[in-house]
């Protein structure tokens, strides 16, 4: 059983993470989306084990101290993070495991698992992003700042990601993302085993 | 116009390089294939300049010193070497360069080109390399021996490679190396000049 892949998912608040994320685990059937854990409260249709896992702080931090988290963070007073039994449970069943975190999430998990493979979700432009928050239509032109200002920070890193999907037709997103997930698997480190197969065999036959 | 990927293919002898190399050109058109450029003579039925660029040495060794080559190495007494202005001419015109060199030379690429695409072609068993090799009938089983030995010796270098290609069934091969070369195109490298702009369009964006 050849091991699954680590795909970490990032992008501009505002890019369609959330569709591309949602129409890659209804389309295919070889991935499993991480779920995170949080502390803070559920909002309005959020469910549980779906949207999140919704625990105490104190659940929280004994999952941190048990080493329980690939990544955790807090953000305006609550912790978020990935847990870390699931992620290895299906990697090894050879399911592709998709993680929707931000950029410094991003960066801890590439440290602990060298070869995920990190795509990062933009729109086709820095306008249409501003539109597509504006057109949300739900927000106030101070929360669109924000997040505006926050995008041109977050695009400083977009580097360190091995690929960059533009969101513009979301069929072509899809298409592309699920292109560089199925190329990650004829990485040389997600194929370890045949490669040690081939090397010993030929090892073996050149001193018969 | 997005510059063209530079593809590496390297492999076992008798893994099919040259099939797999000659489907990809004949079956997509944004692709180029470098020509290496030799002091040996030609066999029969090798063309100039879709074979080899045949020169002399004095030719050879003057475009080594016009820095006029990728790679080069000697092998059994001749020269043979990647020029290097029609693979950056065809890259800057938005084609994907294809190379087919052995382990030495692609470690080479590697080095002055670190956004190259490695792919390693291998048969999907050290057993199937070997009936291959003795399958074509036209070698003597001191060739085959010495062939085995140096797969075994570069076996020890596939890591090195971003991919690898198990080159089982030829058609399933083909494809599985299109995507891992369309996937390539997403890399951040090929799109600096995208990421440039969101990027300076945002920061403008914050401080508006």
């Amino acid at each position: 059983m050849r091991q699954g892949a680590l795909v970490v998912i990032s992008g501009f608040a505002g890019a369609g993470k959330g569709t591309l994320v949602k129409e890659l685990m209804k389309r295919y059937d070889n991935y499993a989306l991480s779920v995170s854990m949080t502390t803070r409260s559920p909002r309005p249709g959020e469910k549980e084990g779906e949207s999140y896992f919704f625990v105490t702080k104190e659940q929280f931090e004994k999952t941190i101290e048990e080493n329980g988290f690939i990544e955790y963070a807090q953000y305006v007073g609550n912790y978020y993070g990935t847990p870390r039994a699931y992620v290895e449970e299906q990697m090894r069943s050879g399911k592709d495991v998709i993680l929707e975190i931000e950029i410094q999430g991003a960066h801890k998990v590439r440290k602990l698992y060298p070869d995920a493979i990190l795509i990062f979700v933009t729109p086709p432009s820095a306008q249409i992003l501003k539109e597509r928050l504006t057109g949300r239509g739900t927000e106030t032109a101070e929360v669109i700042k924000k997040r505006m200002d926050r995008a041109a920070q977050e695009s400083e890193g977009i580097e360190d990601y091995d690929y960059i999907a533009v969101n513009d037709d979301i069929e072509t997103c899809v298409t592309n993302v699920r292109g560089m997930i199925e190329a990650s698997h004829f990485r040389p480190a997600l194929n370890e085993e045949f490669i040690s197969q081939v090397r010993a065999d030929l090892e073996k036959m050149a001193t018969e």
